[in-house]
């Protein structure tokens, strides 16, 4: 019985089905098994962010589509080595963890600069976003550009902060982060940091080396002590590493038929164990399907 | 800089402060300072569930006005001390932590069940809701009931799976949970597990010490060696508790005119660091105060 139970609990991470326009009712594994070529697209190694840590390594790939300049500046930054040597300091639980520098810890930043014009959002028009049928409570539009989750007022557009979300820490100013320091959301969405914070990428791989750091206990989740903090070994972007280090991602496209079939699969829970199909989606609770390619 | 980038983003733990009707914008500590007494209740030490594992105590409030005879399951379950030696068999990266026993190692029940007919939902008759004014993607009708996140489609109310809230695990049919295994949500508020499963109740202390148990490598998260599970040191009701180990909580009420100050609070972010003051709030996005009495 006990199995049973937790297989069931555990459907999110096992196959979900949906009616197939013409045939039965697919899985998720079989949805993108059965996946044109054309439907995934090869995540560029220069949006590839690689973060090695003591306990493994975290890959975010850049939304240079959403914040061109925050990506330049980070790739500028990585370059420098900037990072080689800073620390996780804030784990706090359902809400971030963050990591960057002191402020008596300088390091040359190459051609990073350590400000930068907010990138909050950007115009809609040109936009093309798969959106989502249900209602949000934070947007009047939601759905998924470039690979990333979005939302949109109909004029602008901007990226989500769903689970797994990085963006660029800033002071009380518009223009006083730059990407130098980075959280990465570990919790329910803080969607109220939509359009006040720029957004500049997501976790693909190695979330779970973020997400279980102990939780700090200072204020807002900052480690009290130096000991407590988890050192950045280093942070590399894809296009410098050389080709034996770099992990090949393939991307579902977020404007393909495969991935409006999964977001169908998941808004309509056809498998045996949801009793009530649901018939809805929250933008934070689909998928975005990564492959590895061997 | 870095600081105050940090520390304004941050501000989910901060201060956030709102119009007050009749004076000066208040921060949540100073709405909270100034309730009077009638605002807050005693958590029932009949409803508290006080589970100790090895790095710390994790203690749960039982929803027992939306799932009476699940509470009273998980009361004689923990009264026949069923779970003591148990261990957390699970952790699912943004999704759950789950703790039960092995088929192959049952435990005397008391007068506990193993199996329930479900407590999915209520009739909405008689059950006062603090209503959010904005849209979710999941319900009709989302606010607060008895301290708890719940949502409702006008007939019906359910407890909403937001993070920290606790479920009864349960097999292919409805009536095969009983609370005998239970889940935490780590991660977004799956609540597509809404009206699908009996939600029991949620975390008032001691969160962080499931959020940061080290992911499950198995299939959906199961740990794949008995080394890896963390042990259940014992499960008590806090009525069984001689007052020394007691923690006397008090919530506010969410019927409470402090806690619609507490909501606008957090609709409208009118501290300095919010550029775009945002007034929406997601019912998982809602704090729910509690405190300590001493």
């Amino acid at each position: 019985m006990r199995f049973a139970a937790v297989a069931a609990l555990g459907i999110l991470a096992a196959c979900a089905s949906a009616p197939a326009p013409d045939g039965p009712a697919r899985s998720l594994g079989e949805i993108l098994d059965q996946a044109p070529a054309g439907d995934w697209r090869t995540v560029d190694q220069d949006n590839l962010l690689y973060m090695q840590l003591p306990q493994g390594r975290v890959i975010i790939e850049l939304a240079a589509d959403y914040a061109p300049a925050h990506a330049a500046n980070i790739r500028a930054l990585a370059r420098a080595h900037y990072w080689d040597g800073a620390a996780i300091v804030r784990s706090q639980d359902n809400y971030v963890v963050q990591w960057g520098r002191d402020e008596g810890d300088p390091q040359p930043m190459g051609e990073g600069v350590a400000a930068l014009a907010p990138e909050f959002d950007r115009p809609r028009a040109g936009v093309e976003i798969t959106r989502l049928a249900d209602p949000d409570t934070y947007a009047h539009e939601v759905g998924f550009a470039y690979g990333f989750p979005v939302a949109s007022d109909g004029r602008r557009t901007w990226l989500a902060h769903c689970y797994g979300m990085v963006g660029a820490g800033r002071g009380d100013t518009a223009d006083s982060g730059s990407g130098a320091e980075l959280y990465a959301v570990i919790g329910h969405a803080p969607r109220h940091l939509d359009r006040n914070i720029t957004t500049v990428g997501r976790v693909l791989q190695g979330m779970e080396s973020l997400s279980v750091m102990p939780r700090g206990t200072g204020p807002l989740g900052f480690y009290e002590t130096p000991q407590e903090r988890t050192p950045i070994v280093s942070v590399r972007l894809g296009s410098e590493l050389p080709e034996s280090e770099r992990v090949h991602f393939e991307a579902l496209r977020t404007d393909s038929a495969t991935f409006r079939d999964v977001i169908e699969s998941r808004r309509f829970r056809r498998d045996g164990w949801f009793l009530d199909p649901v018939g809805r989606l929250n933008v934070c609770n689909a998928p975005l399907p990564v492959r590895v390619r061997r």
